[in-house]
């Protein structure tokens, strides 16, 4: 039986959010974010931005904005709370919002772990595998932009490449290149030419992501790309860059007071430079070992500033992003499986909507793996069933097999058994669950083997969504013009 | 620096438990599980329980008790909603019930992967060598009885060795045999010894389980060793041996029903034995592939039904219990990390009491694997510190950190962040979370590996906790006797 490779709709989130801050808390975070955009007052390294910040009457000093709290809630008020995006395969539109999540693979891997699991430098033809990978799993509800890096390409010319790739191999909706303002215009252009311009007016068909640099500073390529996602009405995610007791306290509860007042700050700007464009409450996170420095992955403390963040981001009815299935791991072994399905099930009881990185990321982020990208994928899966909730629609049919079977009976012949065994338990296709003997039998294969040889099948399976013919060529001439343009020697952008 | 092997105290869960089910939703599995116990009914196959249901007041017809509701609610409101537990170093105890709760780990394997992968049949030795590990690992507050079946051992004496095995090598609390009313009178002999006969009287000191065979069946040996453990007041889990799919319908809330019921008809029946002695609503809770009839681990279902049965064992303020970090993987690869975290993560949102099989289950519990043991003790103590919740002891401090290094600076040297690394984050020792270049250098080893490492030190570090001699004469000789007495030719009892 060949795979149902349908994309789910998106999750509708059914089981309730946890949230250990009582009220008090919540305000109490608050009310410490706003003292601190008040008092301390937050860095934006960009000229244009401390212009618009003056206009919209903010107190400046040099470099420095201090918010006044009122200002800032009066700002913030406009956002949408939900967002409708809209993919070019229509039937690929997702929402964003309330209780409505969505799934999107890892972004920004310098390296991968390439089918034969050899770790190397990505290229071009690499990030399409992705690209094709995203479109066929099931749970994926976008296909990103740069999920690996494509070195064999010059850093300049990337991002029209990237995002040709995201547009071409999926027909999903894709995250578009902020690593510069000019770049983040191109990525928006080629977005026009693909939906028209009048129709990202009104529609979001694209995601940037603008990375703080905490604490407290935004600089200007990140707001000029910012800029550019707002003007053309694209949501941006507005991402403090958090690694936990390095810029924060060391301490879950003001660290979350500060990266709610950044996420506050961008917000705010968001809606000075359009008011009622789209964004989205973002931020990374990591925990730092006060021994090596390196940021950890799955840790309790990042479970509970999750839990957290989404109680904020609920407090200003904004639609928000975390990131998903993290590991810290080298390869794919029993520590990246503990990593990713500890962060996955803290953000989804969380409640988060902008599920980023939610497949493939391994080494902190300095990798993509095939493997991992398939695992992660089913089990991004596992999560959305889990997160639906309980079913009752045959409550009283399973009652009355009770009856009808009776003490000591079994269930596998019962008519409701039959009705209902292919929804009722989620099987894994990559989890063995088979008899030690069997599973020699077939190879003695631990997971990742059995995941590469899924993505074998799956990229020999692969159909190229149709793409209308006049657009693609607009598109590539597009890209040819633009590489004409931009000079070839540029510096190095990372994003995460 | 020597690691640090103090026991943690009982886990105080901080966090707000996942309540999917509306009070509507929890009366409707309540009233039909009630249902199910007059209408269908529960069979006793054990002439004792059902002269002794005779003389409560059911309705027994052949084997089959009709429990009317009244009769079931009145009888488990005598069951005490918390247990505290003694043991051998009383700095051990710990609490049950409400918001407190325990690890345990894995128990029955028929196999182990030893200290060097090899899966194998154990020995006596072998599981001296888990009670050992389970002494030593901080978040284990328990360690359980035949965390592996000694293989070398006759299975009429197995229980004999089994539990001095546990009282010898660890100082904790430990689980009692209950493969058959005369082995559970043993151990509880046995106990006696260790702690006094009228000590017990008053004092939980030991756990037993009694599975129930679903649906809808208990039989005459777990009913007399549950019997037995009633009469000395000693706990005992009542335990629905539940395969989803197989042995109930093939839907989530009317299995909970079924399930719901099953416990119910047990917890009572530890009243009718001895009305107040303390007992556990349990489990064993899988889910089963359709297509080949393996049970699975670590499903969204399983999460699900953990969530609602919460809801039903505080609905009757009732401590639980339940499975923590499960795998069905043949080795420690992935997929048991995947598995065995999203089962941990769900379990101590589910508020679960008495977290059994939380270290060394693999295989659908088919081994015991070493590594494992050590790296789910490292999990459930990261799950330990997420369920304690958030600290806001600090806050203001925090907050101050935040004014001092001000935008762009960085908290390393701050004094405040001096004061709290340590308890700020927590740093995983078995995960690596160093560079590549690191990992390389130390021998680019798996997660695996450390662990066989990791325990091969603990095992070499190991202090076996100081025991009164007398009594451990005293046990010696009674497993002497008791060995003489017992024929060595006995069926061979299992026990999940």
């Amino acid at each position: 039986m060949a795979p149902n490779l349908d994309m789910l709709p998106t999750l509708r989130n059914g089981l309730p959010v946890v949230e250990p801050m009582n009220p008090e808390q919540v305000e109490r975070i608050h009310q410490a974010s706003l003292d601190i955009l008040e008092d301390v007052g937050v860095v934006f390294r960009d000229p244009i931005a401390l212009d618009d910040w003056k206009k919209a009457g903010a107190d400046v000093r040099d470099e420095t904005v201090h918010l006044d709290r009122g200002l800032v809630m009066e700002l913030i008020s406009t956002i949408p709370p939900r967002i409708s995006y809209h993919a070019r395969n229509s039937s690929k539109n997702v929402e964003l919002g309330g209780r409505n999540s969505i799934f999107v693979p890892m972004t920004g891997a310098p390296y991968m772990r390439d089918i034969e699991d050899n770790r190397r430098a990505p290229t071009i033809a690499d990030l399409a595998t992705f690209h094709k990978l995203a479109h066929m799993m099931p749970a994926l509800h976008s296909s990103a932009h740069h999920i690996v890096e494509p070195m064999d390409l010059v850093v300049a010319h990337r991002h029209l490449h990237i995002t040709y790739s995201s547009m071409k191999y999926s027909d999903k909706i894709f995250m578009g290149m902020t690593t510069s303002p000019k770049n983040a215009e191109d990525v928006l252009d080629m977005c026009a030419i693909l939906f028209a311009e009048d129709f990202l007016e009104n529609h979001a068909v694209t995601t940037g992501n603008c990375n703080g640099n905490s604490p407290l500073v935004w600089d200007q390529v990140m707001l000029g790309a910012m800029r550019a996602f707002n003007r053309r009405n694209q949501p941006v995610l507005c991402s403090p860059f958090v690694l936990g007791g390095a810029n924060t306290p060391a301490s879950t509860a003001p660290a979350v007071a500060q990266l709610n007042a950044e996420a506050l700050s961008a917000l705010a700007y968001t809606q000075v430079v359009r008011k009622g464009c789209p964004a989205i409450y973002g931020h990374f996170l990591s925990t730092v070992s006060m021994q090596s420095g390196a940021p950890m992955a799955g840790t309790p403390e990042i479970s509970l500033m999750n839990f957290m963040i989404g109680q904020m981001a609920r407090r200003y009815n904004l639609p928000w992003r975390t990131s998903n299935l993290l590991g810290g791991a080298k390869i794919l072994d029993a520590q990246a499986g503990y990593e990713s399905a500890m962060t996955m099930m803290a953000v989804l009881l969380s409640g988060a909507n902008y599920l980023w990185h939610s497949a493939g990321w391994n080494e902190a982020g300095m990798h993509c793996s095939i493997a991992k990208f398939v695992v992660d994928s089913e089990v991004c899966a596992m999560g959305y069933r889990m997160a639906e909730g309980i079913r009752w629609d045959d409550f009283e049919e399973g009652l009355a097999a009770v009856r009808d079977v009776g003490p000591g009976g079994h269930y596998l012949g019962h008519p409701h058994t039959q009705a209902n065994f292919q929804r009722a338990f989620f099987i894994p296709k990559l989890f063995d669950n088979n008899s030690i003997e069997q599973w020699k039998a077939e190879g003695s294969k631990d997971v990742k083997e059995r995941a590469l040889s899924q993505a074998k099948r799956l990229l020999a399976e692969y159909e190229e969504p149709k793409l209308d013919p006049a657009k693609d060529d607009e598109l590539r001439d597009y890209i040819a013009r633009r590489s004409r343009e931009i000079p070839a020697v540029d510096a190095l952008n990372n994003e995460h």
